[in-house]
């Protein structure tokens, strides 16, 4: 019997693979994880093309409940359905080192994540730097870690993906507009010129989706514009080529 | 009509999404962009799940052939074939921007490349720098950039995944012992010892296909392990955080 990872992609129930396909149908058990991401589309979309219901399981339960899935993983084919590539979000590996240590098979199957995604903007994806992330934190003005990875990015002249938090659970999302905010705010405070009003970004909305929203310009340009849905991310971009400017103009 | 960019995935003709396969189903002409990566299937494995024919397209063709194929695509659905994820290869974005600006449609489906299928080494994946490649060179006294970037990325205490040079047309692909044996060769002109015998790599191959091979350890302990089958790729990790180190052991 397998313990299954499977990722489902970032826009709707038709982004999974074949092989996802195929190992969803022949488990007995399926844990969608919801804290990390979300789809463009609802968990009984997904339910009625698997014809089988589906377990929300939220970051706790992910965390806490390893035992019992792999438990059920020696008797039975289960699932963990993950939006994105499985190794999106950083906890997942936990379950494979575990698994391989009880000698409980495990297969992982990928899917695209957001760092495909963004290939769409134009940027090279060689190019990217350390990924780092806006949380929602209660603690603001302690927090700068984004702008410090913003900052080594651009000195080694790598564009930088920043995530911004979400929580499905309570519909919390941030949005581009928050995000900018929240930097401007640690510019204000540590003055090293790293976001200004005239810093160029590039701000993304539901990537990977038919729906999706790209738009490029200056932090003053941006700040008040409405991306829409969730989820969205930002992008500081590294010095540009000619082919990557290029490309960019089409979000203009 | 539509000019689909459809990524594969990584391993075979079961890895495309169904999306994907919608896709491909609607269309009259099908190339396979056969130069960035391989799949472990044939042509053939994929013709027989299409039923349909493609055409294989090699770089000067998808180069030199792109009017000719937005042509097409004004008057029929095409898509363009590409191992890992479409924005895998950085030559494919010209194609949005032309389409673009022709008014001509294009959609992009989504799908897992290298930099997902790394994550199941238990390297977090938002940790990697810059992306760099060793090619086959007849210059090799010249090259210095693998090398560079992976001092870089050191620096900043960032993973290096290097992506080995292939030619699928002539049947040749870079092997790890080649990588790590350029690597020494101008570590000894540069001595900076950031490539040395003592130094920790991760050697993989096949990544995200059932039959892959990763190995870690001391360049001294990989240089001459034989890591079979194509493509190959070496990664250089950065100071691990011990969850990464966990993980890493499942592969010592």
């Amino acid at each position: 019997m397998t313990l299954y990872l499977i990722g489902l992609g970032l826009n709707d129930e038709k982004d999974i693979s074949l092989k996802g396909l195929e190992a969803v149908k022949s488990c007995t058990k399926l844990y969608l994880e919801n804290y990390t991401s979300i789809l463009q589309c609802s968990k009984e979309q997904l339910e009625e093309l698997y014809n089988k219901s589906i377990t929300l399981a939220n970051r706790e339960w992910i965390e806490n409940s390893s035992q019992q899935i792999l438990n059920l993983a020696k008797e039975n084919n289960v699932a963990i359905l993950i939006v994105g590539d499985p190794f999106s979000a950083t906890t997942h590996i936990n379950y494979i080192v575990e698994a391989k240590k009880q000698n409980i098979q495990v297969e992982i199957i990928h899917n695209t994540s957001i760092l495909n995604a963004v290939g769409i903007t134009g940027l090279q994806l060689y190019k990217f730097g350390k990924t780092t992330s806006i949380p929602f934190t209660d603690d603001q003005a302690q927090l700068e870690t984004p702008y410090n990875v913003i900052k080594e990015n651009k000195k080694a002249n790598l564009h930088t993906l920043i995530l911004l938090d979400l929580k499905p659970e309570e519909n919390r999302f941030m949005t581009i507009n928050e995000a900018i905010k929240t930097l401007l705010k640690i510019e204000q405070k540590k003055k090293e010129k790293i976001v200004t009003e005239n810093t160029k970004i590039i701000g993304t909305a539901r990537l990977g989706s038919n729906n999706q929203t790209i738009r490029t310009g200056t932090v003053q340009k941006l700040k008040d514009i409405d991306f829409g849905k969730p989820p969205h991310c930002l992008i500081l971009p590294a010095k540009l080529h000619f082919m990557e400017q290029d490309a960019l103009e089409l979000w203009e």
